[in-house]
Order: C-alpha cells, then sequence, then structure tokens
C-alpha cells in the first residue's frame, strides 16, 4: 500500500487477535509448506498454552514470574545439569512420554525414565569387575540374564549399568571428588545369556534441588527424593533396547518417588546375605547384599531386525 | 521399615504413576500447606500439559527435541535479549494474558504488549526534544493530550516512549553502535494535558531471530515482523498506567504482526506533511511525517487512588 492511499483511509478490519479466537489466530499463522507432524504438534502445543492461560488468568506479575522462572531454570543447565528434564521428571511429563510409548505389552522388561545422568561411552568391563570406586557403602553384588520373550537367553547383549554413590551423588555431579565413571560400566552376557558384577547398594537420594526445580518442589510441599534405584540401558542386535531401573523394595521412598518413576514390575528382591565364605569369594566382607534380575528383550518387527 | 520386615516381602501396590491418572497421582504429591494460588496455577498447568502430551504422543525423541529447544531458548537469554518473552510473544501467550486483563472497557487507551525492550530510568526531556540521536530515518513529530476518561486534561503524567532506529533495532540490541538511549525518553504532560516531542517514523523490524524462536518461527512458515509502531508507557498518580503502541496505517505487516500486538483503535493517523515553513520550524526538512495522539487514562479505584 502506497503512502496516498494510506493517508486518510480507515484501517482495515483485520481479524486481530482477541481472547475468543486467539487459538485460531496464532496458528493460522503457520504456512502451507511446514511438516506436517511440526504443523499437528504446534496446533496442540498452542490449543492446551492457551486453554491453560484461559483457566489461569494469570495477571501480568504472574506470567512474569512463569517467564523468570523457566529462565532460571535455562540458567542451571550446564553440561552436567539438565534442568528442563528435571522439571519434566518432577512434572510427571517423562513418565507419561514413557507411558505412551510402551502402552502394548511385549513381554519385555518395563521401561522407565532415562534421567539426566546417563553418559555413553562407560567402561567396558569382564563380568564381576566391581565398579564401585571409591569403595563406599554395602556391597552388593547384581546377578542375572538378557532372555527373550519366549525365555531364551540373548548372548552379547550390553548391560549398561549406572547408579548413584552412597553419599548419593553420582559421579558427574561430583567431578573431582569422585573417581571418574565410578558406579557405572558396561557388561557383556555371555553365551547363556548371563552377566554379573560387584557394586553397593543402592540408596535414596535428593535431584538436584539447588536449583529453580529445588525450589519449585519446596514450594509445592513436595520432597526431592528418589526411591533408591540402579539404572540400566539393555541391548542387542535386533532387539528393542529397554531403558529400565531396578529398586529396592525396602526404601522409605517407593511410594512417593520425586520423578514418579517407580513401576511394580520393577521393585526387585535385594537380599541381605550373613555367610562368611560366599563373602570372602566376592572379596566382599560379611553381611553383603545380593540381586538376581533377569531383562526380557522384545523382537524389533520383523522388517527392522 | 527396617531390612529384616522388606525381606521377602511382596512389594506393596501402590498407586505408582499411569498414564490413566497421571494428571491427579501428580497434583496429589502437592503438601497440605501449599500457597492456595500456586495450588490452583500448578493442577491447571498439570492437567493442561498431560492433556497436550497425550494429544501429540510425542516419541522419546520428540521429547527430547522439546527439551533441547527449551534448553537453547534459554541459552539465548541474556542481560539484553529475553528469548523465553520472544517465545510468549510468538505464541500468543503474551496477548492473551494482556487481553485476559483488559477484559473490562474502562474508557482508557487499550494496551497492548510491553515486549523485551522495555528499559526503566530513560531521560527525562522537555517538550519538543529530538530523541533521535541517530540522525537516520523520516523525521516526525508526536503531539497529542492525556485524558481522563471524562475528556479532561491530565497534568504531569508520564510518557515513556521507545522505538527502533530505522535500521530496526532498538538502542540495546546495538550497544555502542548507536548512542546509548536512542529513541528513548520520558515527557511530562503540561497543566492542559499536552505533550509533544520529535523522533522518525518508526519501521517494521524484525524480532530477534538469531535463536530459537527464530528458528521455530522460520520451521512454522512465519515471518519474524512487527508492524511497525512506537511504545508508550503512560502513568499519572491515581490512574491506572497504559502499556500500549501505536501503529502505522501504512504497515504492510500490520495484519500479520509476529506478536499479534495490532489493534484496531492503536492504528495512528501519520500523515505526510509538505510545508517548508513548519519544516523549518521544527527543524526537519520537507517532507515530514506528524502524528496527533490522544492517550486516556482511568481511575484507580477509589481504595487504590
Amino acid at each position: 500500500m502506497g503512502k496516498a492511499e494510506a493517508q486518510g483511509a480507515q484501517p482495515p478490519k483485520y481479524p486481530y487477535f482477541e481472547e475468543e479466537t486467539s487459538v485460531e489466530v496464532v496458528n493460522a499463522r503457520m504456512g502451507p509448506d511446514v511438516d506436517p507432524r511440526l504443523r499437528e504438534v504446534m496446533t496442540v502445543l498452542v490449543k492446551h498454552l492457551h486453554a491453560a492461560i484461559k483457566e489461569i488468568e494469570p495477571t501480568h506479575e504472574e506470567w512474569l514470574q512463569g517467564i523468570t522462572f523457566l529462565t532460571e531454570v535455562g540458567r542451571m543447565c550446564s553440561e552436567w545439569r539438565q534442568e528442563f528434564i528435571l522439571l519434566s521428571d518432577t512434572l510427571g511429563v517423562s513418565m507419561l512420554v514413557d507411558a505412551i510409548n510402551h502402552r502394548r505389552p511385549n513381554g519385555a522388561t518395563e521401561n522407565t525414565i532415562l534421567g539426566p545422568f546417563y553418559v555413553p561411552e562407560a567402561p567396558r568391563y569382564a563380568h564381576g569387575t566391581n565398579i564401585c570406586l571409591d569403595g563406599k557403602g554395602e556391597p552388593l553384588v547384581v546377578r542375572g540374564r538378557v532372555l527373550d520373550t519366549e525365555g531364551r537367553p540373548v548372548a552379547g547383549a550390553l548391560i549398561d549399568v549406572w547408579q548413584t554413590n552412597n553419599d548419593g551423588f553420582y559421579d558427574v555431579q561430583q567431578k573431582g571428588l569422585q573417581p571418574d565413571w565410578n558406579l557405572r560400566g558396561v557388561f557383556t552376557t555371555n553365551e547363556n545369556g548371563e552377566y554379573w558384577y560387584r557394586a553397593v547398594k543402592p540408596r535414596y537420594y535428593p535431584i538436584p534441588d539447588d536449583g529453580p526445580v529445588g525450589k519449585m518442589l519446596a514450594a509445592l510441599g513436595r520432597h526431592p527424593n528418589r526411591a533408591a534405584h540402579i539404572h540400566f540401558v539393555v541391548s542387542a542386535p535386533g532387539y528393542d533396547p529397554v531403558i529400565t531401573h531396578i529398586f529396592t523394595p525396602d526404601c522409605q521412598y517407593l511410594a512417593e518417588d520425586a520423578v514418579f518413576g517407580v513401576k511394580d514390575s520393577l521393585v526387585a528382591d535385594f537380599k541381605e546375605i550373613t555367610d562368611p565364605a560366599s563373602a570372602a569369594e566376592l572379596d566382599f566382607t560379611s553381611p553383603y547384599w545380593a540381586v538376581n534380575w533377569d531383562f526380557v528383550l522384545a523382537r524389533k518387527p520383523a522388517d527392522v531386525a
């Protein structure tokens, strides 16, 4: 429109943004060539985001508190800290995504959340290795097998394991204070699908709560503790990998894990063993803890395997 | 629970997290002493967040893309850049909050969004001051009054004004490249409620699009341009402050402002004046632009005034 035309003319009545039509106005801005899945995701996000705002009716100050909270969550993120994953975890979003993606039971071990402390490329160890490098905690031996859904052993499966030390911290949370790769390692099943290794009994621990997510939990009257668990990623060629934990049955936070990660099927039977002879064989003192845990992997669909 | 009790016992069947009950399980974790408004806000947020996830059914990879996007938005924030406000603006959230908070017309000038470039404590100037310090652009004189809803002049009202320079950048986006406080200033109405000052005709400009929000707009087939406008915050003791813009009627982006900020009532009549004598009086060359704009303030409720 030229200046001459515009001068003195009434402004046209465009479909400007209004409360009643806000979702349609925003979503109508998308161009014709948007990736269909992105269009679907954004359409739904805008719809629910606006619905939440309309139900909450935030004041300008409350909106700014929300902006400030998200900004602080962003500021907390670093190479070794993923505060947005903590936010997703503590609001049940991570477990919801897990549940949606594992609706149809395939006979395999159930998934639970990955969490923010997985580190790829952990050392590969021989069976029996003690991955507890700081010598703290109650000794534990973990033994078991990887099976397919017909109960046949899966040889050559990788079992990637990680857990906190006895003070409740992962190695990457205490760089320089813990030995590198403390309580992490990758084991490979033998021809009978078997694995075993030594570690320590896991303890409950708080998720990192010195940031905005910790402040949020405190404001909500929620504790930050995760039920005691060991993390596993189990994979083998031709099988769907399983991202999971096992939980101790005696943890006081089993019913109120801060990130909602507990499932009945993942609570294991940790046994306290009082037997000096077997302890000595393991280079442990007596008593020690033992847990047997078999993982079950489902075959990938034939066209993928 | 002691170790002895736990050993060998069946794990109790707790109400663990499940897809069907996810909202109730998460919200039930809030403690008894949570601030009632925070409880209300979080309950609604969790409900709509989970509803969106259930409708989208993201894969684990899509969830991670979402986490990565939010992390990049956080990384982009700095003293002079508020990427979360840009995100709120471009998704229509900022305008929705504005609309919700100004549902009942009170006879005052309509609000629109503050935007991320307001800077408090701008210099106070005498009437007529030219706030364009870099000499670029088409000269503009802005004249008008501040009135109450009965049409009576409001003396001593503050008019806090800011706009981009002719290259489309606010001073704070180009620290060191533009003079400090370029195209910002605070004016005070006289006893007749009048104000006037000199500046340049505003131009459309892109919101900062070199970050994740710009990438999002590109993926959505949306341009990043804001319709040409001047920002104002107008305030006076005893009156509700007004945060608003005025828009030029001839901007090609008037109907598709990137942040949905345009309202019919805020489109002003910018006139091109070809009159060497009045231009000379203003220390302008001819032609120049002129706009008359009156702001209307509503009294605060009596108990607050």
